[in-house]
């Protein structure tokens, strides 16, 4: 008997992508779709793709439309959430793709986001280690979970294993994303067009103003750091989804290559989504996409004294919809691979 | 009375960038066309946008060939173009395109490329910093040319003027580059396949291997730096053509934002080339497409205590041909801006 | 118990689309996959996206490697199925994805293909319809099944129910393709480089030259026609994989528009992969990435006299492995949706 | 002395364009640049491609801010221009890149376009021909110039060669056109967003509802046509700009293949903008990105018994500011060649 389902924002590209991951798991059955302008059109009218859904129809975005499910999925935009959450079940699984309770500190929120704070939930990026375990262990018997923001997730996964094995300097963190647009959803902005992102590099949010820098912070305190600094600059290429993340480090003086390799491997050694690549193997964002995989490939450069982490990550999958579903699995006793892939669509 | 050009390698894509430039400058006129496996068909074969040279015919690449000419453009593989340039006349203008003579040392050049080493010639950045003045001085009387590496003249642009000024750190330098596959040439690898490439980022040469390092290093070297070291990454994103530079450094303690903002406006501030925006603005590569510009954004990250340059570089105008092309006006005592443009095409 | 499977060609991009659907086909075991340069290489090395195969390693194509299964899939180039698959037991079910076997007529696989010329198998586009069904009756007891040409099978659906229901004119038919380059698999040829294709449009085998024109007439006249002809065009598009088919023929004078929809609702109206869109409505190509559907969009341009026709498919999957693995499904008994998704990867 | 010059509605992709060609114009001084919503902005804020045009300020869209210049380019959204130029002087040269004027058929525009009807002006592609000559020799002594929309002129000089010669049928015309989004200009609608074009072809204004239908029958009767009928389908795909026709009518009985290439080579055989590439070469957009050409591919498919005409436009070159570059060269008595280049920025 499969879990009811609701998903708010479903006329988006996180909410589009959380229902095509739902459709093809055995255990979920998506009964209620809600938007907003597109409230009372047919489902397939606003995402064509997903024919498998042709019967849903979208509704508004209410506490009462959303009443009545096991699971409740928002992907909504920033600061919608946390209003609505209050008034669902407290026994509700919900799992928010938006980023109203992923920040700890309400310093941070008030300085990158603003606005209500909401307070944070479980974090929804299972893998990361924490001084005595995995963030999944915080997830069994979490009902309300914050999915991570693409980005941030897939930087902290790439260097928590350096900062929890103490080889990095997490005084010296560069990380520098290509990343698809759909990110951006489908907000109606000039730098949002395609005519503006065709055959261009477009970077974006320079400087250290970016929002999921605290998100990045948090989870390296998870891994053990105290007070990690990153300077992070995303680029907007020409590819839809997809991120590929180099995040360096400074080496910590006098660690050897093959214990950089082995904090790495040993992190993620048992983990089914998150897979180092062996030496001189380094991954493209076409190897992951629509797959809830998170590749990374290691390099020791010696000469310039730091690791270099290369990670490819699919923004609405591992990064959004993926991980929240992975979540949900894990929370609801479920294996947590159920209705993920590992295999990317490529080329 | 227009100087006469031979263009060695006119089937690839640096050659064919420079018979686009060139057959829109007013004092050079291209006799001579010269391929390999190409030789005796008509140029527009091979090269179906120039229309304006349909009357040019390709022919074989040899001393006898390219003689004759008061200028030679080589737009050849590495390694093809020391024993080439052996038997053309002292007194002719040689601007080569290829890496054969850019490395001052020697080591560097075993170590990066190998095979014979035919020492180095002036570099073809006018722009670049050193102790006394710019590269351009070295330019004026020069009839050998090293045109720069793409992403080497890039990086090097970006942060010259902090090492110039001593407001960065030059062993904690990080570069991250988008990079469009053109700068491969036609090589037909399938790494450089469109469906390879094609709606996914692609790293490569990872780890400190790239051979763009030693050139980067010893363009810093002129700008001052003593024994300088950087992470160096590319990505390769699918536009055709553009670099999109991010380029770090740790910010000097106690250097103020002013200071940093000086340092690069006082170096380009008489270029007409290359231009430091107005703070909080960033460029797009799309922005230089087919021009000889390099637009740099730059910020200060205090909470990463880092420098944060943002270059935008046609990789093969600024970045290879346009940068041939300026250093032979100034070689030859032409204004250096003939028959170049500052606009890009976009969008 | 699932079926033993071998896959022949297994390191080009067909090979790997058919991979990717066997790992999440419950009733298929993948055994064995071969190559040919690539062969004593792991799997994961070449086809790096397919995570869940990493366990498998690449070996020769040969009779002896392939035998032994119960199902041999071959993605080969065109003339190397022929030899090959006269050694396999008469009792494995083979689904040829190459040209080989598809033609019926000599004559016209001298005409556009030429070599040995090895027999028509069934042909595997279930939906096809025939004068007294469909194709799919043909392929129940088949034990070899020729796959179709991803164009020709496109365009085939797209014109079929005109054809079938009289319609159309058999002799005034067009089409004009927008498709990605993963159709011309990883040949290291010039046109099939990132540089050539990205930011632009590229037309190839203009004025009647292609291969699949043969295989769209035989399809039509499995639908009723006696002699058609069609001009046929298809355009490189900058993406890696989709077909954008825009087909249109002139209307027999007299059809109403209502009788023309009717015309292809009916013939698609029970099947789960063709789906004819409302009024008004026309397909992407995104909307059915990775997905086996064919979506077709009609409208009847009253003042050209012309009924136009817009299909997407993802060339790889619905044109190629997804069309294998149905025809598969169907020939062994199994439903015919098993492993094969209608949901396509957007945005 | 340069004409001076204003630019009306500057902001967008078309007034972009038309700036970036003055810039490199020698006879045109641009003083006045317009805008809406942007006024008050420096220019480069808004095209931050246009580096040499740094200096000038966006003002308001008024009749007082456009008069007093001897040239006056309008880009402004359809609908805009009629009422505006009423103002201008008669003695002013004013190019409207917009559809207001091209039109002669009132009816047309009110079935097309609706809104107020402001009568035709001189149609700004020089090189259509007409019963006794070319529609430059219209142009001369224009004042008054409507630039044609960009696929409107594209299908019509791939076949107005065959209607003037009288080798085609007018009434068996199919056109399907592979478009770049920069023709949609800068509106902020979802289809135009990114992430919906990236990897992905759209169709749009599908059967027969496209505006430029009836420019492209107005253009075929000025070559000869009584009531020429067309079948017209664009395709957005993913790249910035750029246009490849592939427009085919069924061959009048009896028509040899050499009759069908004189037509073409005839009618364009003194153009330095149009050219008629030899039997078996046809143009890829990538060769006109940038150039003011059209390049025109032929083929005759004697077994489908039509005409096959490949033409690649940069749509906002030739298809737009280029054509009313050259129209407006054309009426001032300078080289229409000034300031336009045949070459294409290819890859």
């Amino acid at each position: 008997m499969a879990f009811s389902v609701a998903v708010a924002g479903a006329s988006g590209y996180a909410g589009g992508e959380l229902l095509r991951l739902l459709a093809g798991h055995p255990e979920f059955e998506v009964r209620t779709v809600t938007a907003n302008s597109n409230a009372g059109h047919p489902l397939i009218d606003v995402q064509p793709h997903l024919r498998s859904l042709a019967h849903l129809t979208l509704v508004d975005t209410t506490p009462e439309t959303l009443s009545g499910h096991e699971v409740v999925f928002l992907a909504l935009p920033h600061g919608k959430s946390g209003e609505l959450t209050a008034h669902l079940n407290a026994d509700t699984l919900v799992v928010d793709c938006g980023a109203d309770h992923r920040l700890q500190s309400e310093e941070d929120w008030a300085a990158f986001y603003g606005g209500d704070y909401y307070g944070a939930w479980a974090y929804g990026v299972p893998e990361l280690p924490t001084g005595s375990g995995r963030l999944r262990d915080l997830l069994r018997s979490a009902r309300r979970i914050a999915a991570p923001g693409c980005n941030a997730s897939t930087v902290a996964l790439a260097l928590a294993p350096g900062i929890r094995a103490g080889v990095i300097d997490e005084t010296d963190l560069v990380a520098v994303l290509a990343v698809g647009p759909s990110g951006a959803g489908k907000s109606l902005k000039l730098p949002n067009l395609a005519s503006e992102i065709l055959g261009s590099a477009n970077p974006y949010a320079v400087g250290g103003t970016h929002r999921h820098i605290p998100e990045i912070q948090q989870s390296l305190r998870f891994a053990g750091a105290e007070n990690p600094t990153i300077s992070f600059t995303p680029i907007i290429v020409p590819m839809a989804r997809g991120i590929l993340s180099t995040a360096t480090a400074r080496l910590v003086p006098g660690t050897s290559a093959a214990a950089v390799r082995a904090a790495w491997e040993d992190t993620y050694a048992d983990e089914p989504f998150v897979h180092v690549l062996p030496p001189g193997h380094f991954p493209r964002t076409a190897d992951v996409l629509g797959a809830n995989t998170a590749l990374i490939g290691l390099a020791v450069d010696e000469a310039a004294g730091r690791v270099v982490t290369i990670t490819a990550v699919d923004n609405l999958v591992k990064g959004t919809a993926g991980a929240a579903l992975q979540s949900a699995n894990i929370a609801l006793g479920l294996p947590q691979t159920l209705g993920l892939t590992t295999n990317g669509v490529a080329p």
